[in-house]
């Protein structure tokens, strides 16, 4: 028997369905979505959590005349599979698949491309105010959690929408959860069980005024009677959207589609600012993944049965995240002014166990890279050596608070980048292949990447050491399997290792194109080229000497790395055989110049030759390439 | 006689006077900082605005064991003469001297550098954090401007240091006014005159609402309640503050010094985060800065007594700035697409005309530079145009938002970046010497630099006819006095342009440098040397074809350029030579590894070797190390 879903090609038909279809429809939905997900691996809480809340949309508001702005995006399965992409929805997140994320380029349905969090209301209110100068009708919609409100960014864009007055709706998806439990002050503006516990704590803090003021006179009169009338204020969650001049309609059950339908009927027309606030579960309707909203917001494939993640053959090697969480503790263990901070990923970075080892020493700042750097420079200005980890494509948020606040105070701060390199599945918005490249030319930067999981270890402990602002970054995935290190040597600052000798050529290789080196030398030594593999370890400052004296004896050079070819590491290489005078031939293997797709990392480092084969390959180019040179010379 | 202020050398002796000397203090401090800034420049407005809060704070607060953090810190020249910097304040911001803004490295007093907005509730928060797990029972101060809290990342922090609930003051010095007067809803908030126009704006909606959602039912009569109790909570504008967990306290009078130093007693007792809310008026005690808070925001030299900017010699070039501003116009006018934005610095970025003469396409978005270009991307979705006009140096704050939201969807947006290269007196915060680095790798984008004014308006015309991300940066200051365009053609894109032939080496220049460069060549011909120039214009793309043409023919190429080396635009041509197996010899000149100080762009730029003289002793190097080379060869 045909499904509703499959006579849904576009968001017309959904309008077509009968009211009482649509239960039934939303169920469909979920079914699709677990059943992909449990395939694919892809977020799968927030998705689940939206179902009703996409349908109602799509049935009131008009995509894409209408845009609808999914913040972060990790929400929007339903959404793509309602506006014509069933057909696709198998390649979900694989190699040329459809996207995880929306994607300007996939549908005319995605408004906006997604992957970061808290962009939605900026978007949206630069299309409410195209629409404005175009006197165009149509409306616009941003979808923003709970947890994406966090971040400075969405506050901005509340700000500026206020101002404006311009026709904007903003959905509060609150589920009180973003990746982990939220943090912050702003969640208990939001938190239904507000009302008592408000009421307690301004007793208890006007009681508490009273007793330590006894000088201020009037001023207190004044704030007895302010407490009193903010407590009747903090009675509605909405005050905070209602005092930045938004309509504020809501909480809603997220889950009723008639109430949302009936609601988004009645916002849709109102001529300014409006904020729906609606209440959602995430995972809703899959019993696995409303247990357990962490493990089910981003996962693997599982089985859709039993919820139980496939996991990777036993006694595969740990990953690098694992590795960095360990070593962590271990040296906050020995080290009193080690203080850990995430930005609302204390899962994802592993600093899980660090908070429950060492609370007192554990901060998540929300979604608030910014803030998150910023603080951690107070921190160090007062004796403490914080360790920042972010992923590697979120860092870029606090790129202006790293120069700034940390660099060019020369502060003891580190950064963690986990997520270094291609990531793999999420695609152009996730990877990390710009860190060399924008962290690289600050002054004061010391950045170091590993080859695997112990020189991690060693990495970790070299910067624990070390008075000065300190990068480092590790890809996503597992290492090499090695035992790890129980008693840590840290590194000479800047010292890079030759790992294999040879005289035809040299590969200067960094993090996970170094293993690849290796592989690729010991091939062309099966065909007679001697080729020589150094691990520059640290892209800054650079091993010059090392560089230097081994760049003299061969032929040419090719520098490896995971990140972009333009101002990366080979790009440093170029910059010291220029001011050395060296004019040896340099070869650089890297991300070329252009975003890059989805798809397994292996499939996407293949694409782009970040493998053995690829540097056998331009080993064997460029050994031709000199070789016409020495023949023609 | 002596003044009082000659005898504090601490703050130690401030504690010392009566309370009576106190008003003759902050007279005393007023003529000492009207007459170092009418000679040297500087931000008047801020530091007069916050004499009498400086002098409480010294009073109450133990610095350095206490820490006092300025935001963006243009208003802490009263701290600065009352902790230790009498004998230096005349060499403010001078070659050498002291900075303009808080430093470290300056004086144990200045808690935390600053320079950029928004960092000192971050900042100070990490201090509190600090002091909570050492134990320490130091308190921690962080002041910050109305105009400041608009910032995405100052939420940040709010929303941190209502969760901690660590020791922490925030003092909200509120002018009303940042930079330019402020924007966004955030400011109502603030508003004294909330009271009525708040009354009347919630009848109004409650009625509006009334009449156009019939459907509701219930959730109308909870919205009227709502309304009710809202416009109560309203009269207080610390209801924001209190929601989020801090204890409020205010407004105050923030030029009545004992008032001040009572509540500041008091408020230093509360062990949790208090926000007091003080009152200031900018430019206070000078009457011109109070008439025209824009203008004595930050200024160059002046006449004390009358308040007149001393000006630049008459028919003297005109300004980078205001030729952008007039061009843009210009443009906007025959193309409805354009729309410009800034980010709180209408006067500062030279949109003050664009806003008066095409109010219905200009955004000022307050200090949020991330949400500008998010913003800006939704009204590229839309059909748009935009132009965001950032300095150079405060880009770096949208860092993330340029790659996920523009570059990756590629977009159609300008990026307009004014003070690129050394900005002077400003100093390390503020030069905008990484733009080059940090945009460049980004793909997608096309970056241009103008060698002169008719460069920029040919570059803008040439940035609005393109669809996709586009950059151009010009420095701060006077251009080459060339009469201006009225009819502007644009470039083809990535074409430079050689302007002077010669065979012995070749400069490749950009913005600045270029015109340094001719003169160089011109010098270095009359000693026999004929030196080629060539404007790249185009960072990116590269105009290929002609650099390989050119580098071919000349025994060495050298760049010049106002960006850091690491990753900037030599780096890219040594990446062009390195993959097109070019192996000519090239001298990068530019900005070294290193944060370059305070002074004026001239001396700056002969510290750096950013002049002729510079280049010509690069070329003679050059020159001679090439012939060492050909007569050992």
């Amino acid at each position: 028997m045909a499904t509703l879903l499959s006579q849904i090609k576009s968001p017309a038909e959904l309008k077509g369905l009968s009211k009482n279809q649509l239960p039934q429809l939303a169920e469909e939905l979920r079914e699709q979505i677990v059943s992909t997900v449990a395939t694919n691996g892809g977020h799968l809480g927030s998705s689940l959590g939206v179902v009703e809340l996409t349908i109602a949309l799509h049935r009131i508001f008009d995509s894409p005349k209408d845009q609808i702005i999914w913040d972060v995006g990790h929400q929007a399965y339903a959404h793509k599979l309602l506006t014509g992409r069933q057909t696709e929805f198998g390649t979900l997140r694989q190699f040329n698949g459809i996207s995880g994320f929306p994607k300007r380029s996939e549908s005319e349905h995605d408004a906006f491309g997604v992957g970061h969090s808290s962009t939605s209301i900026s978007a949206a209110l630069g299309m409410a105010a195209a629409a404005d100068i175009l006197k165009e009708d149509n409306k616009v919609v941003a979808v923003i959690g709970d947890g994406s409100l966090t971040a400075g960014m969405a506050f901005e864009g509340l700000n500026q929408a206020g101002h404006l007055k311009q026709k904007l709706v903003v959905i509060l998806n609150d589920n009180e959860m973003s990746i982990s439990p939220n943090v912050g002050a702003l969640s208990s503006f939001l938190s239904r069980k507000m009302t008592s516990d408000t009421f307690i704590r301004f007793k208890k803090e006007t009681e508490h005024l009273l007793s330590y003021v006894p000088g201020i006179g009037r001023d207190l009169v004044n704030l007895a009677r302010r407490a009193e009338e903010s407590l009747k204020s903090f009675m509605t969650p909405g005050m905070l959207f209602e005092g930045f001049g938004f309509d504020y309609f809501g909480p809603l059950d997220g889950h009723n589609i008639d109430e949302l339908i009936e609601t988004l009927h009645n916002v849709a027309q109102i001529k300014g600012p409006v904020l729906l606030h609606v209440l959602t579960k995430k995972g809703k309707g899959y019993l696995p993944a409303e247990q357990n909203p962490p493990k089910f917001h981003g996962v693997g494939p599982f089985d859709a049965e039993t919820g139980i993640v496939k996991g990777g053959k036993p006694g595969s090697a740990a990953s690098y995240t694992s590795v960095f969480s360990e070593t962590l503790v271990g040296l906050a263990e020995e080290d009193e002014r080690i203080v850990a901070i995430t930005a609302a990923m204390t899962e994802g970075t592993g600093l899980k166990k660090f908070s429950e080892v060492l609370p007192e020493r554990f901060y998540d700042v929300g979604i608030a890279e910014q803030h998150a750097v910023t603080f951690a420079a107070g921190l160090a200005c007062r004796g403490m050596h914080p360790v920042v980890a972010i992923y590697s494509t979120f860092m870029q948020r606090a790129y202006d608070q790293v120069i700034h606040d940390v660099c060019l105070q020369n502060l003891p701060v580190t950064f963690a980048l986990d997520r270094g390199g291609l990531v793999g599945a999420d695609g152009p918005t996730h990877h990390g292949v710009f860190d060399l490249s924008f962290l690289r030319h600050i002054p004061n930067m010391v950045f170091a990447v590993p080859r695997n999981e112990i020189e991690l270890q060693r990495i970790m402990k070299t910067a624990s050491q070390f008075e000065g602002p300190f990068a480092y970054r590790y890809p996503r995935g597992s290492g090499l399997g090695l035992p790890l290190l129980e008693t840590i040597e840290p590194f000479d600052i800047g010292k890079g290792e030759l790992l294999r000798d040879g005289n035809d050529g040299l590969i200067i290789a960094l993090g996970t194109m170094v293993d690849e080196a290796l592989i690729a030398a010991e091939q062309l030594n099966k065909q007679g080229l001697s080729i020589a593999v150094m691990d520059a370890r640290f892209v800054k400052p650079l091993d010059d000497e090392l560089i230097l004296s081994l760049a003299e004896r061969v032929p040419f050079v090719i520098t490896a790395e995971e990140n972009s070819l333009q101002g990366g590491f080979g790009s440093a290489l170029l910059e010291l055989f220029a001011d050395n005078g060296v004019s040896v031939s340099l070869k650089r293997v890297g991300i070329p110049d252009q975003f890059v797709g989805q798809g397994t990392q292996a499939e996407l480092r293949e694409q782009l030759g970040l493998s053995a084969e690829g540097l056998i390959a331009v080993v064997m180019q460029t050994q031709s390439f000199q070789g016409q040179k020495a023949s023609a010379g």
